[in-house]
């Protein structure tokens, strides 16, 4: 279960230096040549390496892709997009890559420079533990206040997905941002694998959320390198489309789970609504409530807030349609709200998870969102001084 | 300083048993007929207060304005319904109006139907109670969790604006609602005071934000009965918009400072926006984001989490514009960001006051908001069960 479970991967992660004590530097690559795709953060500042593998990724097909933890090297103006060009210079010297192959992921705190000394160094130390075990090694690597490692796979009919992320943490206070790199065995052609990513990437990324924030630096890479030499048929084909969601998805709730502070997982389903998209309006406004997030941390059965929620989720200028007499809302299964009014179910909110359902009544729309809930921790955790 | 200072006004507050020890109960009437106009929530779920209201509203103009704390009377059906109107019915017989000249306007726990046999007894007491001195009394009965009243008046020449409000706090768990009344002796004609409303609302009340969420029962009231007899010149009427912003700002800014867990005032000044909505929007993404109120609790010149926010602001379907190389950002007037990267300053953060101001250099687009920080008081106070 991890990014060197397909064929023809290496990995490694080591301690560069970049923060004190932890491995904080990871390098992903494919031994043979590889299609792939990325996509990153939409924030109007973005960080100077999702500039620079954008670059990249317009030139040619990525091959390998480096992560360090620690400093987010963003809002660092010139001196950051060298750092981040150096790192990828570097790291394709040491691979035997042009340095467009190689995309670099930067997560930590905003503002402060990468410093390129160490990262130029560690990389040398990284490239000489490459290895078809060092997946884990490298999931280790990429974590800030994460709690432990976030990792996945897939197994098909002779070809394989594997998966890391990061998620909601930090060492110092910083934007949670959001990594993951997924690779796979199974052979794509170039310009195939964008659509592909785009589309697991929305049914599971795109609908996650732990407190709402759009960082600098988020960013997702898929590699594919074709080592499995499997004969494509419509029907792997369609079990590796499956397979790509369902790694993404264990991925994205692996960091919700583990979201700062996060007591609860927050599941929630909107059907019935006029459109797919008012659905997931509505969902995500549900998902960003700080009182629906602090009463899910009460284990509070609180339908009155995610009703006030639903109801003013933007929405092309004003908000997404919603008919309080036709709505209905179950808490973990029990109705808790319709015709108007309370309904008389008691919803169990003990454990850890915490399912909240839609029935809006106007169309066919549906959508869903994970969230976390909003507690002490997440508070203590952000409003730390940085040191 | 108070609802009572125009000429005309009687109020009072007293204790109906909707809650167990606080007043809960105010009244406000002009003695004389008098103008109005009132303001709502654009939540698509609008408690039963809200609806009653805007019914009375288009029918006449008001004359006199009930609300009760401790229950919302928000998803309560027909039943919600019901308890509105007969609040009103009941204030009706007793002032000698007619049942739409009241408005009615309740803020409390969500799906709790409204107590009526005690709203309408507890309304023999209130105006039994009318006073030209009950302002203060009026002001008491209102709040929530708010740590005290909230009023403010100002007094031009011969002619005075008074005005009381309650913002975010609650009994048991339910919507930071805001509710506010204002008076005035100064002579308006039927109409105008919508618009005046309206321009003095979306310069203070739609300016600040303690927890982004909307409630379903937020209103604004403003009551004109020209009980001052003054002469109207373009001078006199002027001053008098200047001071209906005044005291709407002025209670505004108390909501804010008296906001759920707050410890610090956030002033956030947006300015060299390509336009004012787009600046509009910046300022409320930055007053929103959990990782800049957490750091503001924190007493963290955190500039890379407003970066990151301002960088982030719901702007026609995506996202204000924005340009970091262009943009700086200052921390009560010390600059920390500017050319792409961090600047020198090092901005003192004590006290309770933290003023953010940006300067995007692409237009001339302005706007500023308030804003509380996220503190562990604000889940305290939100996670506690419902008793």
């Amino acid at each position: 279960v991890s990014v060197t479970i397909p064929l023809g991967f290496e990995a490694s992660g080591v301690h560069a230096g970049i923060r004190r004590a932890a491995p904080d530097l990871a390098l992903v690559r494919s031994t043979a040549p590889s299609v792939g795709a990325a996509l990153f953060t939409v924030n109007r500042v973005q960080a100077a390496p999702v500039l620079v593998s954008k670059e990249h990724l317009a030139a040619a097909e990525p091959q390998a892709v480096v992560v360090n933890a620690g400093v987010a090297n963003a809002a660092t103006g010139a001196e950051g997009l060298a750092g981040a060009r150096a790192t990828a210079d570097r790291a394709a010297a040491l691979l035997g890559l042009e340095p467009q192959q190689v995309l670099v992921l930067s997560t930590g705190v905003i503002g402060v420079p990468l410093p390129v000394g160490k990262v130029v160094s560690g990389l040398g130390d990284a490239a000489a533990a490459l290895s078809p075990d060092g997946g884990p090694a490298a999931a280790g690597a990429i974590l800030t206040t994460d709690s432990g490692p976030k990792q996945a796979a897939s197994r098909g009919d002779g070809w394989a997905i594997g998966g890391m992320a990061k998620g909601a943490g930090m060492i110092h206070p910083c934007l949670a941002t959001m990594l993951a790199v997924v690779t796979t065995d199974y052979p794509l052609d170039a310009g195939e694998a964008d659509g592909l990513l785009r589309a697991a990437v929305d049914g599971s990324f795109n609908r996650i959320s732990v407190d709402g924030e759009c960082s600098t630096n988020d960013t997702v890479v898929l590699l594919a390198n074709g080592a499995s030499d499997v004969e494509r048929t419509p029907g792997t084909d369609t079990a590796f489309v499956a397979a790509l969601h369902a790694v993404c998805a264990d991925l994205a709730a692996q960091i919700v789970s583990d979201g700062e502070g996060a007591t609860v997982l927050l599941e929630i389903g909107v059907a019935g609504a006029a459109s797919d998209g008012e659905a997931r309006a509505i969902a995500r406004r549900i998902a960003t409530s700080p009182l629906v997030k602090t009463a899910a941390f009460g284990r509070d059965a609180n339908w009155g807030r995610v009703l006030a929620a639903a109801g003013s989720a933007p929405w092309n200028g004003g908000f997404a349609q919603l008919d309080p007499e036709r709505l209905t809302v179950a808490f973990n299964g029990t109705p808790v709200y319709g015709d108007g009014a309370a309904a008389d179910g008691e919803p169990a909110l003990e454990g850890n998870a915490l399912r909240i359902e839609l029935e809006l009544g106007l169309g066919s729309g549906a959508a869903s969102y994970l969230a976390s809930d909003l507690s002490y921790d997440y508070v203590r955790i952000n409003a730390e001084y940085r040191t």
